[in-house]
């Protein structure tokens, strides 16, 4: 008999019916078992009776986690036993059940709310939990639908590098790779010079990629691996386009993660955002006067002032800060005087309190950057390559870069990143805790 | 003013409008200069006359792949000099001409035919060539065609690391990564183990990863860097329900690919592949027969005989070889003694006589599992993350794995796979050439 998704059952009330998945949950009445069977479209409760005695020994013999194939009936439930959501009127008789595969006992209920280091340690198990798989379910839609925002609006993909030849940035930790007799290759910590190289190409462009960084400090917003959400755009008037993709883009994967999964917000007591009528984009300045700062930039208290007066002012849990000092930014970065002395067409996106992404308007005239290069006493010749892109004619252009695990993180109310990692590395971890001088400090 | 894409200016005939882009071509015959300008969405020729002489005396200026916008008027072409293609109709008359960046003097016309280490080392030029162009055009659109083929078959995406903690499948040759002070870290050859994982969340399962692999050969197919795109599904009944899905994501491709990109396709003097009714599905050993091989395997001159034959009695250019000895493939792969001694329900996808795809049916079973890593004398210990998964209840399941860049290459016809990948990696280049004793035998 061919597989009905427990999804799909309610075309079938009535009909004799096969299911396959995993067993939820088991409730043992002798004479009568239920079961709480889950498949990757949702549950059902299937009831085991002395009128099918074969099924119901199967069925005794059960445990969570073991997979079945289950032939039966979908029989409409009693009026007064009905309940709320998928397959609340549904109820399917086993007639023959199939053990597929079976589970060793659980080390702990798999919906139990367990800590850190436990979650991360079973994660082969505790991904299998309602909560587990409705975040990386919603993260599944923010990089689809972010991807649809932006080939709407005339981007193409490539795939961007994870080994570069060099640290190409300077300054932040990068992962040495051992790469055949060669001195040394590293790993990528950011797709940014690629898609730079991109927009001389195709104009527009976007990546999903791989970024690494060895950052030595074990905090609750940062990894070793993370993905990084990139696009970038040439024939810009100035960042102010795009920030304007930028938000288009954040609305689109906002409003289709709200409509499609208010389910998981509820089960994870995460709100939808808040999205105003537009996002408010103040300077750096603007920003630190409103949160008394006296600091050259937003410290961690300061972003969560400015996005609680983001949320009370404008009705956003989004606020654009802008007219970052060059000094701050990547050398790359398009100066910007106008707004005053040293400032520079960078900025950063926060969301509830964290900043999700940066970006900027790029220099691209080849003389101001070589002439940048040496100001900042910067080798040209290790970035010759990435140099051609601009000897070779480049148009003004920006673009950004959004944290797909923090921005998860913050719109599902997670308190820490790695929950919104599928299989977070850290300085202590890589799938398994790794032996070593390191500490944790989750 | 603002920009019209040069792909949008039939609209416009007859009106002053403002487009962007590069200048390809450039003719100048005094007082009166030709340009063709290339943006995004296409190209369109330029005419600078005397009635404008700051247009004109700005377009005498002008070099290929300087970065301009230019205003002017869509006029229709009188009737004898119209062409074929976009914008055959349309010549834009320059009223006002802007140069928004320089170019320096190309080392060679970017659109000319040069030897793959030129070709490479001037990646940032050369890609913008109209043939370079369409490559990686036709590879987004691969990309993309291929995620949404799965996803309307009930695939959720996620994310593979591309870090690992230890050379998981044993025998590739690995990347090793210097990890803070913990003895050592791998890039990833694979994301098998984790869409296995995956399998017990989602049952189905894709990723697009990038794989790395140390291999100390240099030839026209293997890349040090390359991206995959993996899917895995819980739930067959054996290997053939993977061979379904996947004959019918690759229709999906080639179908959406022919319909967008035949221009590209004539560009490159590439075919549109034969899909055939279906894919013949024929056992190694059959293919072995047909092609008169004695080997254990398919040698690369017997993948191009056994696609050559599909090709003529299938009408199709692409052919399953099923049933691969268990010994020839990886531990995880399901043994098939119904089909004979030693057999396996591991096979590979040829596509014009290159293999672009291998897969298998898994086992699933955990005792079995062990008992397989006993037999291959592998260490348990070093897998139990993994072994989770089939701790706590695996269904039936199978998956495969697609080179994008071999894919690429065959379908457009090119003779080397660095040809299919944007920024390719080999033992002798990472962009520039590497120094050092390697020897380049491309």
């Amino acid at each position: 008999m061919e597989r009905t998704l427990i999804g799909e059952l309610e075309k079938h009330v009535g009909e004799t019916v096969s299911i396959s998945g995993w067993v939820d949950v088991r409730r043992d009445h002798g004479k009568l078992v239920f079961l709480d069977i889950r498949d990757r479209s949702g549950k059902v409760q299937v009831i085991c009776l002395t009128d099918h005695p074969e099924a119901l020994a199967e069925a005794q013999r059960l445990r969570p986690e073991w997979v079945v194939r289950i032939e039966g009936i979908a029989n409409e439930r009693p009026e007064k036993m009905r309940s709320e959501g998928m397959n609340g009127n549904i109820e399917l008789e086993a007639v023959k059940i199939i053990a597929l595969a079976q589970a060793q006992e659980l080390p702990f209920p798999k919906d139990e709310k367990v800590n850190l280091d436990t979650l991360l340690d079973n994660r082969p198990l505790t991904l299998r939990s309602e909560r587990e798989r409705g975040i990386f379910e919603v993260q599944a839609t923010i990089v689809d639908s972010y991807r649809r925002s932006l080939m709407k609006q005339g981007f193409t993909e490539f795939q961007s590098p994870g080994l570069v030849g060099g640290d190409a940035e300077g300054g932040s930790a990068v992962f040495k790779v051992a790469y055949y007799d060669h001195p040394a290759a590293y790993l990528a910590t950011s797709p940014q010079l690629y898609k730079q190289i991109m927009v001389g190409v195709f104009e527009r462009v976007m990546t999903i990629a791989k970024v690494f960084r060895a950052e030595k400090s074990s905090t609750t917003r940062h990894l070793s691996e993370s993905t990084q959400m990139d696009f970038e755009m040439g024939f810009i008037n100035d960042e102010m386009d795009v920030l304007d993709v930028l938000e288009s883009v954040m609305r689109d994967v906002v409003t289709e993660v709200a409509e499609k999964h208010s389910d998981i917000f509820a089960l994870l007591g995460a709100k939808i955002p808040e999205l105003g009528k537009e996002f408010p984009r103040i300077t750096l300045r603007d920003a630190q006067e409103i949160v008394g700062s006296s600091e050259n930039d937003l410290d961690p208290e300061g972003e969560r002032k400015i996005c609680e007066w983001a949320q009370r002012e404008h009705g956003s849990d989004f606020v654009f800060i802008t007219k970052f000092p060059a000094s701050a930014r990547a050398f790359y970065t398009m100066p910007d005087e106008s707004a005053g002395p040293g400032l520079s067409r960078g900025f950063d996106l926060l969301f509830r309190g964290l900043e999700i992404n940066s970006g900027a308007q790029r220099i691209h005239d080849y003389g101001e950057m070589v002439r940048r290069f040496e100001q900042r006493k910067m080798d040209t010749n290790k970035f010759s390559f990435y140099l051609q892109a601009f000897k070779y004619g480049m148009p003004p252009h920006g673009g950004c870069s959004t944290g797909l695990d923090r921005f998860t993180m913050k719109l599902l109310n997670l308190s820490n990143v790695r929950e919104a990692a599928l299989f977070p590395r850290d300085m202590n971890r890589i799938d398994t805790l790794l032996h070593g001088n390191g500490t944790s400090e989750n």
